[in-house]
């Protein structure tokens, strides 16, 4: 059975200057097919442990709730190193949770900066480990919570309309970036 | 010749509260076609005069400066009685300007509310009689600064693809609800 993912909500968060402490914004950008239904605000700390906790929050108070068939995700972390648990977010909203990214990330400077720079990163690293492989798909990369590789691909495809990235992404890439900066940048 | 508008902007400004006093966030969504391009944000004082700067800066001092070739605006005012200057805001850019709206404005009511209750209503509200009748264009009622009736329901017809409401005035209105109160309302 095909599953399909009529509703769709991509997270991303704003652009911070480098001595930036505390929250950043978080945009939810909800899809329904072609069609933007709606945006969710929402703040998570700079290099933070909430990440999981606020998006799931995000969802569950959001009317869309009931619709929402997939997640996805700018990366795993959002707000410098605030790691989400793809698992735990899955299991809390009981619905797949996508991570997509253009290029493969290097986890080796990953693991790296968490052990070495960031508190709490021994954490953060396990979280990143249990996310599983990053696996190619389509033109871009993905970690993948309750959702199989063809599946995944055919979701990306059908959002995909406008870029490498799906639209819920690439929606709320352009918002985040445009109420941070006073204009979005170019590319998600 | 066909007028072609590629690349559009539509304004809204985001909700407030009956006690609000100061700026009210201002959403710009970009259009070309029917891809979203990009977000801008600023803002304008609540009851205020600065509107038509204000939009013609965010215009001006974005990377799109050069490609819009269109304007729309959610109303005649913003952040309650901040009254935009069609022809002047026409002028400031040298693109025309749109007013589109679902219902047919009260505008006896508004010259009340502007007259009896308002700084600068007076000046106000010549801005709104300058701005020309408002006309039935499809579904909606516009006021135009720049473009034929024609050419106005043209390209309200090429933009209006999942509502009465062109795309870019609805994906403003859902940022701009969105980022306020951190969920958009259903409507624009």
């Amino acid at each position: 059975m095909v599953r399909r993912f009529t509703h769709v909500i991509g997270f991303d968060d704003a652009p911070f200057d480098r001595g930036h402490r505390g929250d950043v914004p978080v945009i939810g950008a909800v899809y329904s097919g072609a069609r933007l239904e709606g945006v969710l605000s929402g703040k998570v700390r700079r290099d933070g442990a909430n990440a999981t906790r606020v998006l799931a929050g995000m969802v569950r108070q959001s009317r869309f709730r009931a619709h929402l068939k997939l997640v996805l995700l700018q990366g795993i972390a959002l707000a410098g190193f605030n790691v989400v648990d793809l698992a735990g977010l899955h299991r809390a909203l009981g619905i797949p949770v996508l991570v997509v990214v253009r290029k493969r990330p290097n986890f080796e400077r990953i693991r790296r900066a968490l052990l070495e720079h960031v508190p709490g990163g021994a954490r953060k690293w396990r979280l990143v480990e249990r996310a599983g492989p990053v696996e190619r798909c389509g033109n871009v990369y993905v970690q993948r919570a309750g959702i199989t590789p063809a599946d995944a691909a055919r979701a990306l495809a059908a959002l995909s309309v406008s870029s490498n990235l799906p639209e819920p992404l690439r929606t709320a890439h352009l918002v985040a970036g445009g109420i941070a900066r006073g204009e979005s940048r170019h590319r998600a």
